[in-house]
């Protein structure tokens, strides 16, 4: 196991990537966590500034979020949206009592001038978070799908379409303009750094928004430490969501090998799922180390032993170099 | 008993004016009864545009109000609050978790280029209530109390520091510049009108913000219809809050003999309080006709039977020239 000073910057989405952070909080102090989350889903919702990737990793870490919908929070009530729907408002994005609070709550500290990430900070810090959860980016970045019925924002989609249109490709609007926040680029700089992690989120919604941001894919690139990703595809479907529909319908092939070829590159291991473990040649053959292992994340245990997957493979392909 | 043609236009502030309009409802069709509200009390809080009077009489007049709190719904649920105290929020002002989609709900109608007429139309409309509630002013006055500790918004004075610090005087700032809502003239100036109505809302507090806009004092006075007023002090006692403490503290009589002077020549008539029959005479020299009854709401019953001595005072006082 990797020692205590080591520290390691984790790439995630909302669901799937809240679980293997969750996994590596078990194993690692909270210190030696740095969660760069998309943001590229975020939007404003009847007047209200919602990240729902950085709210599921904050619920998440904090012992909070609702396990059995995947969003927001556990032991929720919902008055406030029952009353909205008398008034006429819009509730098709569904917000519970105590959810309504944090978006009050970031919105009243970003009007006070706060950024994105000290909003996140303090929000995190309040549910008593220890791990830093930084935004991709402090500025308005948002993924657009582009399908057969005309470009759809992400919740628009995602929510109120369930996914269903048709995607034919993607788009990080104002990503070429956007800085990461000055926590993400210090973390990616650290000489702590160990390994760089891409939880099993969404590659196109979820990780590749965060790529976009030049700044991150260029600090990734030079500090020369080893990127491993988590597969999210499994026996050729996705654990959850559409990421298999999205594959599909824009050419990629639906594997474990259609996710390495994706990621191309910038990887430097794969772990794959068990019963992946025919795609383990092929994938090799692009130069990407694969690790083999249970990655249907269901129990507390399941998390932490990928965890300890993930932070094993990371320190050998490190080649025992870890700082 | 009036004609079924007849209109009444009623300025009202929150619990004490909603009461007696509950009353007037009970006795009107809801198309007879024109309610221009205190908006002196609005304020912005974490970035909710909140209208405590309006709220009050919507709330009131849907059956929904919360009568033992006085403000608020009934059967209310408070997770957006617990959650935002734990999140470090502002909790001074409690918002319950179906009042809060009020708020937001008014937001987006804000947001979306409605007045706050309009917001106030559309709110009441989807909860019921069949009587036109007017803001004084689609922009916006604001209640400033000028205590010996400074100057204070009303929500800070009232709420945050319970009324305690000494007051010296008012000021409705922005009124001067404010017109009244179109609807509220319109009222004002129906050729249906039968008499206004001062409910015993605060008169500093609730009832002169609303004579503050120019507009709808010189209609009230060019409409020559008459003007009767309900006495807010019973026994040299107000009936709830802080309208004795703050007379007191002005210098004004604290009785229904000071609330005629307060009004002085804008009364046509005043109803007082059984108990303050006393006055009765004084009040009558200053040329403002009296009538007793129970003002002391306590029942629908009580509130009703106050409505008819309203409105037959106000008949009386028209020499039967109802329209």
């Amino acid at each position: 196991m990797p020692g205590t000073d080591t520290s390691y910057v984790v790439l995630s989405g909302g669901v799937g990537g809240a679980k293997l952070v969750l996994g590596l909080r078990d194993r690692l102090k909270g210190s030696q966590l740095q969660v760069i989350a998309n943001t590229g889903d975020d939007f404003e919702h009847i007047g209200l500034p919602i990240s729902p990737d950085i709210d599921t990793l904050i619920y998440t870490l904090a012992g909070l979020a609702n396990q059995a919908t995947g969003w927001g929070l556990k032991d929720e009530s919902w008055g406030c949206m029952a009353q909205l729907e008398k008034l006429g408002g819009e509730t098709w994005f569904r917000l519970g009592d105590q959810d309504v609070a944090t978006h009050l709550q970031r919105r009243e500290l970003l009007a006070n001038g706060c950024s994105l990430s000290d909003a996140t900070a303090t929000l995190a810090r309040a549910l008593g978070v220890d791990t830093a959860i930084w935004p991709m980016s402090d500025q308005k970045v948002r993924t657009v799908i582009h399908t057969i019925d005309g470009p759809l924002d992400f919740q628009e989609y995602f929510v109120r379409l369930q996914a269903q249109p048709v995607a034919t490709g993607f788009d990080y609007t104002g990503h070429s303009a956007a800085r990461t926040s000055p926590g993400a680029l210090q973390a990616l700089q650290a000489e702590s750094l160990a390994a760089i992690i891409l939880t099993p989120s969404n590659p196109w919604l979820s990780i590749d928004p965060i790529l976009s941001i030049n700044d991150i894919k260029n600090a990734i690139t030079a500090c020369g430490k080893p990127v491993v990703a988590v597969s999210p595809i499994v026996g050729g479907k996705a654990i959850k969501g559409p990421t298999a529909k999205l594959m599909q319908e824009t050419g990629s092939e639906v594997s474990a090998l259609g996710i390495a070829k994706h990621y191309g590159d910038i990887l430097d291991g794969l772990v794959i799922d068990n019963q992946d473990i025919a795609h383990r040649d092929a994938i090799e053959a692009m130069g990407i180390k694969v690790k083999t292992a249970n990655t249907i994340m269901l129990t507390q245990q399941d998390k932490s032993a990928l965890a300890d997957v993930v932070l094993s493979f990371a320190a050998e392909l490190s080649g025992g170099n870890l700082p």
